[in-house]
């Protein structure tokens, strides 16, 4: 999306293409590896930058490497995937994953009357999310007949009459002219190991507030590197697009002299399925235990507009606190109206260590066409601080 | 809406509709005054609530009890308007006032194709609003063919050819078969004054964080009595429906012996103008300087959607911060998408006395579709962060 040399002339900045980085000598201070005509090379560093990012993982079965098969990585996959849907070959896609770039890919592919199938081999569409949250996801990709087959473990992939075929251990298979895989993504870390440098949760390179790793003139940011949550206070890898913006920031003020701390993350995210908007921040009920709260949730359901307005829409709400310190852990929204936006307060509310009652007692707008009287997160608020009450 | 039959039945309240307390007799312990057929009545209380709302402000100026002037205020008001407008006899009307009321029946009465005049006498449309989100109101409310006349003070409305004509002092005149008087509401607080009850800002009563006025026996929520801002600390009267409610369930908690003390407002509210969401929290710069802080302001534009997703508008972001503390004070947006919920956010800020570069490190929200990866309150907290270090 932008050249080498837009870097140069306008920044100043060398960007070097073609050269892979073989090995960091962090004492040694200098990266090693081949350019563009397998020249080695050596660069030596005061201070390194790890912004390797993350790259999306590829299972290792038989048939993934056919050509029907795509992982969307690189702006080039997404060119492959569109020349095909061009070509008009693509009746039937399969899309092995149920994560939130599956269902973007699903919905785009729907867009263009493609038959798509979202295949996973877990119980659960959204493990993550409330039960009865979920349900709203899943209803919403089958009314815009997308087949949700959730339990399918897609084993390999075979041949079968010029098309590809998604095959489960069972012998189910499901027919496809393109398939795509988004099972996730892993941190490009490797590098960073080798170095010795501490990796934190799924491999990701382990960092502090000011983005150093555990070598002082190396730090890293992106989709590589962890953070620290700010409700549970542990490492999280948690890869998204602000965090790793505002860490390259941080790493560049740090070395110029301005001494910058990040807070951490919430994990607020936010997708869009269909005409659905999906979004959370802070932890699930499972975090929270694992993380050593003693959560309490609830799941109410609020209209989008006030009563007498007309065009309202549900707006479910899950919120999670703690028994113990009152604490607000996380929430969870699924709306086609307001949901978006919405989390924000609740991310906030999580970086300034707020209880439920206090969120609950939060001074949140209200006018007709944009909600109840009282918002569907301070009904929620409300619900929990009795029963945390209820039950403590 | 509702009967006194339904209160009675449902709830065993003894709802006394057409009885008019004419005095509280705060020591006695009694409220006295006349019922339907004008008897005298005494009702003797352990507890009081006063909840009188608040009431249109209606000037005292010539022509203003004219037929073709209403008032909004009453249910039957808007019948009466509503059946004018059905007659087919009203074809051009004048509103005075600027306010969301104004502005609401000003879009409520384009919908019907007539012709609409907003008057008022000061200068600037939304006096309390930074002078480029308010360009952007008033860019809307032309657009939609509403005549927007500041500085014109309408001293009085005459009758002209079976029309009504609203003049300003200098001989304008506007003729209107409709002329909708919106200039604010007072606080209903006669009786509490009499009962020698101590008033707050702008007459309203004024009460502690559990709602006691200043008689121990004595309540007032709702658009009567006062509130305590969150940000400034300072007694301030906001009368707004959320936390009309929320007093009104407080005081009930109270009486029944749960020890209930809210935490106060921070004067947020959202309105829509045509497809604008304007929206605000908190201090404005000027109230800031009045509360005694020292206070600095950003205005910025972002758009409502990333770069490389279609659809996106600008959303106009004002931010104010204290400079002595670094706290943050307040926020205004404007925008046709995402300005109305994103409020919540510096709203809970507030609440929980964030300084504006604890905000702008806030792990808000992304998504293409519902924002840019900074969103445009990060975009704006990131640059008061900037002005507040720079001036300071």
């Amino acid at each position: 999306v932008r050249t080498a040399q837009v870097f140069r002339e306008k920044s100043g900045i060398n960007v070097l293409t073609g050269h892979r980085v073989e090995r960091i000598d962090a004492n040694g201070g200098a990266v090693t590896g081949l350019g563009p005509e397998a020249n080695a090379f050596a660069i030596p560093f005061d201070r390194l930058l790890i912004a390797t990012g993350a790259a999306p993982i590829v299972p290792t079965r038989s048939g993934y490497d056919r050509p029907e098969v795509v992982v969307v990585k690189t702006l080039e996959d997404t060119h492959t995937i569109k020349t095909r849907l061009h070509s008009g070959a693509v009746t039937k896609a399969v899309i092995i994953g149920m994560g939130y770039i599956a269902m973007e890919m699903a919905e785009a592919l729907r867009a263009r009357q493609i038959d798509v199938a979202l295949v996973k081999p877990r119980a659960e569409l959204l493990p993550w999310m409330d039960a009865e949250l979920a349900a709203t996801v899943r209803r919403e990709l089958e009314s815009h007949q997308v087949q949700v087959h959730t339990g399918f473990d897609a084993v390999r992939i075979e041949g079968q009459g010029g098309r590809a075929a998604v095959c489960d251990p069972g012998g189910t298979s499901l027919p496809a002219d393109l398939v795509i895989v988004a099972v996730g993504i892993a941190p490009n870390s490797a590098l960073a190991a080798e170095a010795g440098l501490t990796l934190g949760p799924a491999g990701s390179i382990a960092v502090d507030p000011r983005l150093r790793t555990s070598h002082p003139a190396i730090y890293a940011a992106g989709d590589c590197a962890d953070a620290f949550h700010v409700v549970s206070g542990q490492r999280v890898w948690i890869p998204l697009a602000l965090r790793a913006n505002r860490a390259g920031w941080a790493v560049a003020d740090h070395i110029c002299g301005k001494p910058v701390a990040l807070q951490g993350v919430a994990g607020t995210a936010v997708f869009k399925v269909f005409d659905l908007q999906v979004a959370r921040t802070g932890l699930t009920a499972a975090e929270a235990t694992r993380a050593g709260f003693t959560p309490a949730a609830v799941t109410i359901s609020a209209p989008s507009r006030a009563h007498s307005y007309p065009g309202g829409t549900p707006i479910q709400v899950h919120l999670v606190g703690d028994r113990r310190s009152g604490r607000l852990l996380g929430a969870q929204m699924v709306g086609r109206e307001g949901a978006a936006h919405r989390i924000n307060a609740p991310a906030v509310a999580l970086h300034a260590a707020m209880t439920v009652e206090q969120f609950s007692q939060t001074d949140l707008a209200y006018a007709p066409p944009f909600g109840p009287t009282w918002d569907p997160l301070l009904v929620a608020a409300n619900q929990l601080v009795k029963k945390m009450k209820e039950e403590s």
